[in-house]
């Protein structure tokens, strides 16, 4: 492997833009470069520690800058030939293929590619419309695809995502992390930087009709690797929320009740908990009221909550059953008949949407704010319109009030 | 004054809930509460410190919270009987009016409102449509008026803002801005607490037709008083900036010689800086691109800058210049033909405006983050109605790709 990339001077790998690769909900900073902090520059700690104030949640929004000086310039060119994580991985792939015995980041890869396939097929089958698809390889590893669908039959517009990023955490990040994660690095010896793995599929759907929900998904599995090589610290994270504009009781139940059965399967706890945190994160806090009717929400999940099989199985199983429990709501509500007012409203609530992804949502903004990220990959989670009408309120007693008040008191569905 | 407020118990007083006035660019923080910290309660730094962090450029989007907590409850009631600075304003206003010898905050307000009504009464003659006019006093002191039109014959949303707000400064918020403003206070006795004013007029219209263009002002006075009772520091802020969906580089010269010429009048150095400034600060950075054509936009002009009347005088000529220019631009544009795909642009055009202004603006994230703002008043400057397209790019050397073109290199049109 190593003898594949010729040594090379660092000075001319070091900028002064980000260099860290992101990995939020939808997106993934695909322009940039994987740093070299195994050679940290001087100076980098204090602002990739303040941009890790935006973290905070941990991993499932990973996005770090490492902004690299030409302070490191030396005379001799060092020579890296250490294979870096991605090129095992790829090395791994191309001589053993994918299987049970791989490891965990190359299942979870195959998976996540597998499920985008599915959800497509099944969400193209609804509407009748094909997605597009745009997919990237990433020179140190890694790649992505975004599928998209706009102004089909059934959906106004659908995203479904894949991104594998392979990058480097900074010291800043690796005390971050060690927070929920203590087996990261020993804390008597923190390296200077750490290899990362992070995957993971996401989606959002909005349909046409005001009458169907707009869904979102996303699962995602993160992994750290000791300098030798060796496998560090790993967990998994995720979640699927719904967003009626109209509220039918029964798509409610059927959806919370579909998450349950998953989550029971595995954990009688699973349920409650994610349930709740849930509707802790999507929470429009300036509105004072959720974005949606929730669904479950989890991040962190390691060793300490149950091994990794079990985790990937349970994983596994959430996101199989999105297609059945979504696609059957979807089939019930897409040709309701509905008025000019009820669009209208829809288009208010899509306008909400739009405020908790741009202004609450810790992945979209920290990757916004990140130079060089995909941002269409990030942004193709908003509608393809919004409304906003000042004072907006709706009538008494209507059914757009009947939402607003379950949004404003988050109800235990099943 | 003091007689007319009975003593009360400061304990109960106290919530958990940020109590602090805000006033960014369109918003007012009406529901809060005035903050008692004159007796600051412990605990209140850090929190208070870390909210400061999103400030950063001053006092333009001034926002500060600290959390009261119940520690603070004492056996024996203390009497506040120093009548506020709202209260001595009050009073002064009541017995001798407002006149060129009044304090320069009544002075501000005053010219802010007059120039609300010839705004709105301006846009209304184009329009041919009413706004609507939401008023509040604030019980401390201090009110304001939102005025908007919306779905009108021209404009497709107007917003005219008007806000003035008492509030209290916590000792962090001293400390941050003392970084620009030295004489807040003497750095070997800073008050736990210090009383501000802050009044302004902000605006967003956003024309109906695409060749019309978006245009943003803002105008703001900012004062604190000292702990005695004599005036504090002070500072002026604003600017007003121009948003093009199609550009017509006659319109582009026309605002930005007007502005010129306003600025020229009082400084030949404003109008190159307060325009770089500008560029800097509507600049849509996940975009690469501006928001708009610019304009001027500068902040913290204090006696450093010019003495009061002078920036005042200032402030009146920017703030009068606005009407005859834009509504000229906007009367030349308002009838022209467009197509649905132009129109369809506009709309993407607007998507990026809120993107900016949910992501970028400071004064507009933070007040959306500060608990008990008036949402409706801070996100009037949204557009009735936006959208997102995945991957849309302009055709090459059309007249769309032109105006990125622009917006990724800001031109000096004077």
């Amino acid at each position: 492997m190593a003898s594949r990339r010729p040594p090379f001077r660092l000075f001319a790998q070091c900028t002064s833009r980000n260099q860290f690769s992101g990995f939020p909900f939808l997106n993934a900073n695909w322009s940039s470069r994987r740093a070299l902090s195994r050679f940290p520059c001087s100076g980098t700690s204090s602002e990739a520690s303040t941009r890790l104030n935006y973290l905070g949640w941990a991993v499932a929004g990973l996005l770090v800058a490492v902004p690299l000086t030409y302070k490191m310039a030396i005379d001799e060119p060092l020579k890296l030939d250490i294979p870096t994580l991605a090129e095992r991985d790829q090395q791994l792939k191309s001589e053993q293929g994918v299987s049970e015995l791989s490891p965990m980041r190359l299942r979870m890869e195959k998976f996540a590619k597998e499920q985008q396939r599915a959800i497509v097929r099944a969400l193209e089958e609804v509407d009748g419309t094909k997605f597009r698809v745009d997919e990237w390889q990433r020179k140190e590893g890694g790649g992505g695809i975004t599928c998209v669908l706009q102004d089909g039959k059934v959906f106004e517009k659908a995203g479904v995502g894949v991104s594998v990023v392979y990058g480097t955490l900074p010291k800043p990040a690796i005390l971050k992390m060690r927070a929920n994660h203590k087996n990261i690095a020993d804390e008597s010896n923190i390296p200077d930087s750490l290899e990362f793995f992070a995957a993971g599929i996401s989606l959002i759907v909005h349909p046409k009709n005001p009458m169907a929900p707009t869904v979102h998904l996303n699962y995602r599995y993160f992994e750290t690797a000791n300098p030798d090589g060796s496998p560090g610290a790993w967990w998994f994270g995720g979640g699927c929320d719904l967003t009626p504009c109209y509220l039918f009781d029964e798509d409610a139940i059927q959806f919370h009740k579909s998450l349950k059965e998953v989550c029971d399967k595995h954990d009688k706890d699973y349920y409650p908990r994610f349930k709740k945190w849930c509707d802790q994160y999507f929470y429009n806090k300036h509105r004072g009221e959720s974005r949606g009717i929730g669904g479950i929400f989890f991040d962190d999940l390691d060793e300490s909550v149950s091994d990794r099989e079990n985790l990937f199985a349970f994983v596994q199983d959430a996101l199989e059953s999105f297609v059945p429990t979504y696609v059957s709501i979807v089939n019930k509500r897409k040709d309701m008949s509905f008025t000019e007012k009820e669009k209208e409203w829809q288009q208010i609530r899509r306008g909400k949407y739009v405020e908790f992804n741009l202004v609450h949502d810790r992945g979209t903004a920290f990757g916004l704010n990140t130079p060089g990220a995909r941002v269409e990959s990030i942004l193709m989670s908003l509608p393809l319109t919004a409304s906003w009408r000042y004072m907006h309120e709706p009538e008494p007693k209507s059914r757009e009030a009947r939402l607003v008040e379950v949004l404003q008191n988050p109800k235990e569905w099943v």
